[in-house]
């Protein structure tokens, strides 16, 4: 099973990890929920017996005053109903971040100024664009190649990682050893008079989420079946899911046409490499493989020692049937994955030390199946307790917690989230996901995977070239060993020109192929063996084959590394920054609310703006050298020399996140201003870009920095 | 007409550009070659009249010594003719940079080194690659992440540019508006039995070569008619390209099958977008695009103020029909683009005085059409003589000029070649291409050509939306101007529901339109005409519409800006690097040469390796501290423990380019020795990260350090 970003091998459809776990979540949620379309059900109930009742009192000439009587308390039993309705609706829709609506509400306040400042746009808009695609506009951009760069030096310089650069465009056969021509795919169905397709998945959970939000008057028992079916969605085959789509008669949501059965739709775009049509290629949908079959000459680059990781940064591509949720699923995105490779045998980490007293949310497995929630764990006591599966494994989701943070991930809303049974391959050892809270629920970030030796099997099974590490014994060791002697000349006589075929395959045979074959060879005395090479099955006789255990003296150990993934969606990240770090401020007049990103300097994609206070010729010099002097020293900065009023510049780059204004109002010194304090110092002319670049790149805190210098606190007209 | 990097809109194959100069550069050798043709020819009918002459002696019955006489002139003539024949293979084979072979085996060397090293290697090698398509190593990749964080250094940052990141995939309606759909193809012609594909122009270059340089009894007529071939060979038709091949006999070079005729092949990847069917993609074949139709978005970012320029770095895609010349010529590659938006009226620069008095080596026009060579020129001499279009130009040249010799591109194989006038599309200003020489001849690495308004107005028209700048003006300009007005009354009673179609044409017609139909009107008073919105043609008469000059009174001045693109080919740069950056020493003993990149610090893939002079616990444990106070500075470094002598340590490193070693030598100070001089200092273990920092990123220059500390000369037995 997948989860988005990880390494595929038996595919489930992606939305899987977020609709199961928030089942378990809302259990106490669910329990309020419950009740109250039991007590509406009642209340209802009550409210038809006493209009019943009421009828019938009329038709048995009861007093006026009696009936009134009746009326009033049906009227009083009504608003009980209203009430409850209230409640439930509240219930439905509200979660621990409040309302739904004002979830919406922050979403689109964030959006709306992501779009207008161009950190991020629909792609092609004067097109009328394309679902799924966006550009990064400058200050997306600068904020994309700024956490790359940490990422950097986080992980690859830090960490001596191999970085390598693979291409896009991927042979088939390649995708076809990692398993994603096969098993990439999402069940889609087709509005049978116009073609549109839709997600099967989609469709059916839009259609519970709707009665469970809208359908007040819905049973219990009702409510509670399509929960159920939410919660199962991802484990329903195309057949099951195409028969609740028949029961609950969903039908095309644009056109209300009847929509055909599920069928699978493989995810990845597809093209021709060179001009013969001959030679299928894909987009890749992660970029992996691109390491995984370059393994042999990592391993040699690294003097061939483990263990070691490799990383890459890198575009791919996923042909989604119908993308939404901006940011979050698109069709083609950043990457930036780790594989390390490591002896299955020893998966201990020489720096493990250096993260194991970290504390953060985590959400192991067995919080989840009892419905708990994440709660705060030491990682090295979730390693000893055996929670976490091995030291690599956890010193990686101690970097990814130290990373995420650092940028400006907010630490209580992201939890390391352990995946359910069956959300892994049956190979997986152990998986985790950083997932990080936003307006669309918790959103998987990073997939932090113990794939075992998957990957490296897969690739020398289709190419035949071995992906193994050796270990040197200091000292030869005995072993006991299964050989196989296939005897050539009688092989040759019987089967000629295919003798090689049959020899290769005798060689080749696995343990217990081999001892099966030894014991019919002794009882039977022949033995139907099938040559995948040849395409047909061949009888071997007693005489063609020596197949018997001896000791052996082994000088050296030969095995598969097993391969630890962490890997980072890059857009996704940053979206979900750009939700953490935003808020809203009054203006000074506090007429308005301004907008605000906090990011950190690391993160902001202009470090500093330049302003001179009004319009001046010997001001707007001052600022021209200051300017350059950061540019020159490396930090990203902009100059604003228009008439507008200071307040209205400083909140022009506040809504850009920028966290430090140098206004001048001298041509000797100059004040400095830091975005979320609004504090000013006054700094003198030639050490500004000094001190922004110290404070900048993180040797120096503003705080700190304030203390060196005189504040500055003739606050302007419009601060 | 394009370059290999630049926007397109009239193709013709990319090999063009190469193919012309050559035949330009070598007249001289051309004449050479022609005459020692010639006399190859002459000295045959010699020889041929002398044997005649001896076999006539012979019948006629001459004396001994009179036969051998003649017989030793002709073994004479022979032997000159021998003497003939080396010359000219010498003058076919050799060039400016010595012999071919010479060539290949220093290309052959660096190769080797980089794939050995794992610089670059085949893509999906263990499934035996694809033509095409390379993998960036560890150091590769190192190498391309300096070369591009430099150039957004150099160019986003200090130029003040908007960095934008568009997706690769593309809808069609994007590059069918750029022309790419219908014109970005090469010729290709199939081999008939096996459909095996080739490029036309490369089969007809290889046949005309391998007969030119093979050929020696080949007539000198015979030769300057395939050198012409050669020279127009990109001019030719898909007619003119099958003709060719037909008369001279060409068959498919693997088969010796037939050849089918020559037909366009695009080559741009095709995909789908989502599952419909319906919506055709492709991966965009360069970034320009994106920032094209992004052009009203990026102006108001910018104020609404031009000039201001976008740049993009991502991957462009070329489904070449026959990838060869490695790294040359990809199938998918990093391209860095930029767009510089400026009124068409006026194109000076504000910088231009930084890069006026700059000298290097330029290649105009003129000088490539009288059989001249490149010459040293001063840019702004360049421009005042109009040899260089304008100033913006000309600041973008003097910037690339400066960006490639900082990388370490030899500015003496560096030169600015002019496009020729039959280069350029019919719409661009000028042209120029920064070509790098390399074993494979001078290779265009960045083209940067003013495309005048040709790309905005393609995306206005067929997206209807305007891509246009406007200038206000200080007071209102009075100016005549066309004013077409339809009196809709009349429209409306003739054509009812189609008078919106109609009034529309005729608002849009342009001036010559008008003035055409208002003498029609005038003379005939009605006219046919057309609106296309109907697919149909309806008659004017002369009540339905007034067109007539008038004075208006404009506020503001609207138009369409022009576009100075430098596109920057970074593959073919890091490649071209890797040449000039290669040389080769004897090691200490003379017993080997070493291989050695000279690689500047600010592109070296590791900065600073850190070597313990032995194997020892006190040795090692300082190196480890030095490594991470390096890693902690963000200088990439590698420590090498392994017992391997210290002169091997230093060549294994010589050869990914490390430009420093730290030698640890002692528990208090070490030796730090740069890799090419080798010369080596004695530093404090605590001044060792700051001294490196210092020197790796340009802030300090190695004579400079040299001075400051003690030079260590005690030489190990192996430097």
């Amino acid at each position: 099973m997948r989860s988005s970003y990880a390494t595929v091998s038996v595919i489930i459809s992606s939305s899987f990890v977020h609709q199961f776990r928030r089942t378990f979540i809302s259990l106490k949620a669910m329990a309020t929920e419950d009740s109250l379309r039991r007590a509406l059900a009642d209340k209802q109930s009550t409210i038809d017996a006493r209009g019943t009742a009421i009828r019938q009192l009329k038709s048995s000439g009861a007093s006026k005053s009696e009936i009134d009587e009746a009326v009033k308390a049906l009227n009083a039993l009504k608003l009980e109903k209203t009430s409850i309705e209230s409640q439930l609706k509240a219930s439905i829709s509200g979660d621990a971040n409040g309302s739904a609506v004002s979830r919406d509400a922050f979403r689109q306040a964030v959006v709306n100024t992501l779009e207008r400042r161009l950190f991020y746009i629909p792609a092609f808009k004067i097109y009328r664009g394309v679902a799924g695609l966006y550009d990064y506009g400058p200050p997306g951009c600068a904020v994309k190649s700024n956490v790359l760069a940490f990422w950097r030096q986080h992980f690859v310089l830090e960490e001596d990682m191999l970085e390598v650069d693979c291409p896009c465009v991927t042979p088939e056969v390649v995708l076809k050893a990692s398993g994603h021509v096969d098993k990439f795919t999402d069940l889609m169905v087709k509005d049978e008079k116009t073609g549109n397709c839709y997600r099967a998945d989609h469709l059916l959970k839009d259609y519970c989420k709707d009665k469970l939000e809208n359908d007040l008057t819905m049973s219990a028992d009702k409510a509670a079946e399509l929960k159920h079916v939410l919660a199962i969605l991802d484990d329903l085959s195309g057949e099951q899911l195409g028969a609740k789509i028949k029961e609950y008669g969903i039908v095309a949501p644009d056109t209300k046409n009847p929509l055909s059965d599920p069928y699978p739709f493989n995810l990845m775009f597809q093209t021709q490499i060179g001009p013969s049509g001959a030679s299928t290629g894909y987009m890749r949908p992660e970029t992996a493989q691109g390491i995984f079959v370059n393994f042999r000459d990592l391993y040699y680059y690294n003097g061939n020692k483990l263990p070691f990781a490799a990383a890459q940064i890198g575009q791919a591509f996923r042909n989604e049937i119908s993308p939404r949720q901006g940011l979050l699923r698109v069709r083609e995105f950043t990457l930036a994955e780790i594989e390390h490779f490591v002896d299955p045998d020893d998966k201990s980490h020489p720096k493990y030390s250096e993260v194991s007293k970290l504390e953060f949310l985590m959400f192991p497995r067995d919080e989840q199946m009892s419905g708990q929630s994440a709660k705060k764990l030491c990682l090295g006591e979730a390693v000893s307790k055996g929670t976490v599966n091995n030291q690599t494994l956890a010193y990686f989701i101690g970097r990814v917690y130290l990373f995420l943070t650092l940028l400006g991930i907010d630490k209580n809303r992201l939890r390391f989230r352990q995946h359910l049974p069956n959300e892994m391959a049956h190979y997986a050892a152990d998986c985790w996901d950083a997932e990080i809270e936003s307006s669309y629920g918790w959103i998987e970030c990073v997939g932090i995977a113990d794939r075992s030796a998957y990957d490296l099997r897969a690739h020398t099974d289709k190419s035949g070239v071995a992906l193994v590490a050796q270990e040197k014994f200091a000292e030869p060791k005995e072993v006991e060993k299964l050989v196989i002697t296939p005897v050539k000349k009688e092989l040759g006589l019987a089967f000629k020109g295919s003798q090689k075929n049959v020899v290769e395959a005798l060689e080749t045979m696995n343990e217990k192929e081999a001892l099966d074959m030894k014991a019919a060879l002794e009882t039977k005395g022949e033995v139907e063996f099938e040559v995948c090479t040849l395409q047909k099955t061949v009888t071997i006789k007693k005489h063609m084959v020596t197949i018997a255990k001896e000791i052996k003296k082994e000088h050296q150990r030969v095995f598969t590394p097993s391969v630890i993934e962490p890997s980072f969606g890059i857009g996704r990240i940053i979206y979900c920054l750009y939700e953490h770090s935003f808020y809203m401020r009054p203006s000074k007049a506090g007429d308005e609310q301004l907008n605000v990103f906090r990011f950190p300097p690391l993160v902001a994609p202009i470090k500093c703006t330049v302003f001179p206070l009004v319009q001046n010729q010997k001001y707007e010099e001052v600022a021209k050298q200051i300017s350059k002097s950061l540019t020159a020293a490396g930090i990203s900065n902009k100059k604003d020399i228009t008439g507008t009023s200071i307040g209205k510049r400083y909140a022009r780059t506040d809504e850009l996140g920028v966290p430090f204004a140098v206004t001048v109002d001298s041509t000797s010194s100059v004040t400095i201003r830091e975005r979320d304090s609004k504090d000013q110092i006054r700094v003198n002319v030639d050490e500004v870009a000094a001190v922004i670049k110290d404070v900048s790149e993180g040797r120096s805190e503003w705080d700190d920095i304030k203390k060196k210098y005189p504040a500055h606190t003739a606050a302007s007209a419009d601060e």
